[in-house]
């Protein structure tokens, strides 16, 4: 990983192709950078003026300036691009910002310049951050690489964006300020030709002034890179992502029903396994970070959160998004109900929500009750302001202080005074907002968070040995393992190494081994067509079920011959139960992942599936099921069998093994694995390789 | 229904209890109403002193203000306020707002206060606004009957809140003064134990002011009654409304699988067939609101809408988000794009959305060809605000000047700058937002408020003549309707009434008769238990299914008459094909509700329900199936039979009617009723009566 301290915190930065007035690129960056604490040196090679700074090379500025100038910023047109690193690199610049467009989003000759400005930077080793980007911004250096002037006026604190568009870049941290916040570095990656958002999240792990990461991502090159620079970075700090492209997803997907694992899903499914708390826009990610940037929960499974309102209609809808959230809100503890009712009037309600009504002088002791019940993991209040009334920004700290419980604060009230109640909360280390869906969005993500560094303690990373399992151990590599082609016996005998339970079944090439098979398994048994190269037996009449004599058993084979069949597999009939279908693929993007689904079609419909990348340790399989919106299914639904979670997470482990440890392996589907009351059944298996 | 306008545009104010000082409920709400613009009568029957102006009797107020108090202010005891309505009734008064808790919300004395404050009401005629609530206010009259000061600072415009909460009303309106809107009349019910959301509703009808509707819903006493309301009031202006509950409901019905259709549920559905706007919580509210207070599209069924962007990361954002929302972004025509070629450099993305890159002084040209292509209905455009690029405060408002395409702003920059942009586009008209996600939210409410007007226009509601369907017409009641109890064949033989299509069925006491059905009816057929008392045959064993020969018969009749079977139906076995569930049933609410789901329980599990109030056109009942997650199962899913749409829309439709014109029926289920490839066959029926 290389250093992008040059291109964040350098120790001067060059403007090239600067000019002092106008309204042009190269004017604009110039006034931006004025206000920079370090060096800052502006060159424009056609018109150089030293007298007025302006100089004919970074070389030259460099000297007469006597510093060194890291960074460069680059205004001239694409096709000068490549070059300009050149000149700069030679003057010892290490990164260089290029904002322009015209690169590869715009045709073959942006192709071919944006080609050239990477072999440049390659060349050089300078680090390029753009193209076709706004820039980025460092308040604590007063370092505004951005054409955007008000960029300026974005005030430092703890929240780091990286983004994958600089107009993005730019809103998230005038919502970001708008709700009392500041940032650290706000990065928009443009067309990321060279630094990547991996690349910058490595670079936030050391950077100590960053307490949460506000993430956005459009789309993603390599998957596996940025996962790991999430699962790195979030041991130190959070970070909240948000993932656009749901809906361009969810069209390709109806075109396309076999596509139940899309791009958006597999990105967000990656991402939140890396440990990353997911959101569904631009005013979550604001709200989410507003929390997470002054408070971090304990790893925990389900942390409880105690809810303290002063009018009833708010609390109710914050309880009701809490719930919606997933967000555990537990009655209180005999002793802090007891303590609390010393403390409100009779009849307010006291078991979480607790009801203050109007905030009096036991406002903060009913929050301090509150934050010291042992089921409670952070607090959430909120209020009208009332100018009689007590003073939140006062009494809201006071109480929390000293206590490892955190306290957010929802407030209504006339919009100017609400903002500097919130400002003084935030400057007091207190998450505060301006609505009550706002607030439970904090502290859902305070919860998720929480959740996710809980997920991963027990998901310690699978190690290689996985592949003993699938290869029969010290009998070396299997044969079935490296086949190029599996019929449905061969797939089984293949996933049963990875664990799973099948039916006694019998491949038959004639009629007369199929009748000794029905005499030996006993009926009723399925009758399927045997051959690798078919695929979707049922669909061309190739599997005959609850065939019982034999004279059903030839009225089958006649069937299945007309069908096509040379080989046949008579396999005893499985007990009923719920279908699931599990399976691992390679993404494009995020290469093997597992897949989980309900059985059916309405669930393929829905589009009902879980994803993980491959490996995943059985803790962070036995999950899976919970991410299904039909999971109640799978829980005892209307008297059918309960799903053992830790069977199948022991299976869907193994599945990501498999294909992490035998590259030449397509996909492994096993559609439907039943759960019986029994435990669970493999019923069909397709296994491909990675060309079929 | 009786007129609110004393209530809420009195002629004068009496504030009963007040007092001159200090910070209880009487003072507060005296120095709150000082404002008023009317007379305002202070009263103190304990301590009167008519020098300070504090008089001993509303009369007494009344008489030497020499103006009439309509409404009376009551800030004394729970105990003390029916007698209180009954001296201001004496007085002239005519309505009463009564905040103070203690009533039914807080056990038995409260409720016997309540029922003698609601006697008091109905035997003076005074109306009655409360108790347990923080009041109203009216900022265009300067009256703020409201304990909250700052409500006080809210300014006039031309959205009404009617909320069920005094807190949330409050929340509301000043997260309405944020986003730079006014309100006319905002409103917090409290107990409601005269005045409901459906009598405010009634009165905004005649409220010039009014523009759109913010509502609040947390419980509904009756349902019918506000569906009425809200039918009627959409006719003039937008109801955008907010229903808490979903995930209370959500616990409930996972406890109790049989609850398919919750209150939660009926509720939103019945709001949204009446012609109000959902939204999922207080902030898309009020950005919805901030559109619909501005502009209203003709009725339509998909509308299309225009993005012009300067930023390509938050135009895909905006996208994405109307794409979820289900709102369409047509492609331009073929003149507008040739148009948009001359107004902005190549290279930008000009199909739509329309990226200008940074805004220059063609983007009110641009802004004025996309609005002028047919295929569009609304634009919504988003910028960064820069100093040095043009004002877009001015630019939009000349570019939408004159058309009858609405233009709504997004806006992201330095946050002052931005509230004031924002400000001045509300005054010329415009609705502006913070954040693409909130541009997102205020097209989208206006896209489905026209799509609601639009099926509103081809809902014409249902006469009561349906009833001659069900009853044979001219051969007057049908015995079958009139019934106590319906065996399978007579609730068969009543939904073939309605137009639902069966198969081929007999029902038979002896096995001859069985037999001789068999030979009649042609195998494979299905036996079931014949008996009215069974509504869930399946779960005891009653049913045998793919009975093909007698021998197959004897032994199925053997195993039902084991089951308990007296008699039993021998019908044809029905071709394959996708299950529906439909029925109506009564809710205790909204009274006759028509259901429609997927059958099956993965679609059970997943509580996939449409649901609409009786009476509905079969044009209303046409649109249930896109309610559903897995509707892409009816149009032909892998090759499965695609769903007559107008077929289900006339059974739905004639359900409802079944059960408003016959009050003694409970509830009619068809489940499964199944799409073939020759229409839909209902495979079973239940019919049960209003008791059972």
């Amino acid at each position: 990983m290389s250093d992008l301290r040059p291109l964040f915190s350098p120790r001067g930065v060059a403007v090239v192709g600067a000019s002092r007035s106008g309204a042009k690129l190269g004017a604009v960056m110039a006034r931006s950078l004025r206000s920079f604490d370090g060096a800052l040196g502006l060159v424009n090679s056609r018109n150089p003026d030293p007298g007025a700074g302006l100089h004919a090379s970074v070389a030259a500025a460099s000297q007469a300036l006597g510093a060194p100038l890291d960074l460069a910023v680059l205004c001239v047109p694409a096709a000068a691009c490549a070059s300009a690193v050149e000149d700069a690199a030679a003057a010892g610049t290490r990164a260089a910002l290029v904002c322009a467009g015209g690169f590869a989003e715009s045709g073959a000759d942006g192709a071919a310049h944006q080609a050239a400005l990477l072999a440049a930077a390659r060349r050089t080793g300078v680090r390029l951050l753009g193209p076709n980007t706004s820039g980025f911004f460092s308040p604590a250096h007063k370092l505004t690489a951005s054409f955007v002037p008000a960029a300026g006026d974005v005030p430092a604190g703890g929240v780091a964006v990286v983004a994958a568009s600089g107009g993005i870049n730019h809103a998230l941290s005038f919502l970001l300020a708008d709700a009392g916040l500041g940032v650290s570095l706000a990065v928009g990656l443009g067309n990321a030709t060279d630094v990547t958002a991996a690349d910058v999240l490595d670079h936030l792990r050391g950077d100590d002034a960053t307490r949460v990461v506000a993430l956005h991502v459009e789309s993603v090159a390599d998957g596996r890179r940025l996962v790991e620079s999430v699962r790195a970075l979030t041991e130190r700090v959070p970070v909240v992502a948000l993932v656009v492209g749901r809906n361009d997803v969810a069209e390709f997907a109806q075109s396309h029903t076999g596509a139940l694992a899309t791009s958006w899903r597999t990105t967000r499914a990656a991402l939140r396994q890396a440990g990353a708390v997911l959101v569904d826009d631009e005013q979550q990610l604001v709200d989410a970070v507003a929390a997470l940037s002054h408070a971090r929960l304990a790893p925990a499974a389900d942390p409880g959160v105690g809810i303290v309102t002063a009018q009833a209609g708010p609390g109710l809808l914050l309880m009701d998004s809490l719930r919606g959230h997933g967000v555990a809100v537990p009655g209180l503890s005999d002793g802090t109900v007891a303590r609390i009712g010393e403390l409100l009037p009779p009849l307010t309600y006291q078991r979480n929500p607790v009801d203050t009504g109007r905030p009096s002088e036991t406002f903060g002791a009913v929050l301090e009750a509150v934050a010291a019940d042992p089921r409670v993991d952070a607090v959430a209040t909120y209020a009208l302001t009332e100018p009689d009334s007590i003073d939140l920004a006062a009494t809201v700290p006071a109480a929390s202080a000293g206590s490892a419980v955190p306290t957010l604060v929802g407030l209504g009230g006339a919009p100017e005074e609400v903002r500097q109640i919130r400002r003084r909360l935030h400057a007091a280390g207190v998450p505060a907002y301006g609505a009550p869906t706002s607030l439970a969005t904090g502290v859902a993500a305070l919860v998720e968070d929480a959740r996710r560094q809980h997920a991963r303690r027990d998901a310690a990373p699978v190690g290689g040995g996985g592949a003993a399992q699938a290869d029969g151990g010290e009998d070396g590599p299997s044969p079935v393992v490296t086949r190029s082609a599996w019929d449905e016996d061969e797939a089984k005998a293949l996933v049963e190494r990875l664990g799973f339970r099948t039916m006694p079944r019998r491949a038959c090439a004639t009629d007369a081994e199929a009748h000794a098979a029905l005499d030996a398994i006993g009926g009723p048994v399925a009758v399927k067509l045997l051959d690798a190269a078919v695929l979707h037996k049922t669909e061309i009449g190739g599997v005959r079920l609850g065939v019982r004599t034999h004279d059903e058993l030839d009225e089958a084979l006649t069937a299945l011959r007309a069908a096509g069949a040379d080989r046949v597999l008579v396999e005893r009939m499985a007990p009923s139960g719920v279908d699931l279908i599990v399976g691992a693929r390679r993404d494009p993007v995020f290469g093997p992942v597992v897949l989980l689904g309900l059985g059916g079609t309405v669930a393929e419909a829905l589009q009902d599936v879980s994803l993980r990348v491959a490996p995943l340790s059985p803790a962070e399989a036995a999950t899976m099921p919970d991410d299904l919106a039909g999971r109640a299914l799978l829980e005892g639904f209307r008297g059918s069998p309960t799903l053992d979670r830790s069977e199948l997470a022991g299976l869907l482990s193994a599945l990501g093994t498999l294909l992490l440890d035998h590259p030449h392996l397509g996909d492994v589907e096993i559609n439907p694995l039943r759960v019986t009351a029994d435990g669970l059944v493999a019923l069909d298996a397709v296994v491909t390789t990675k060309e079929s």
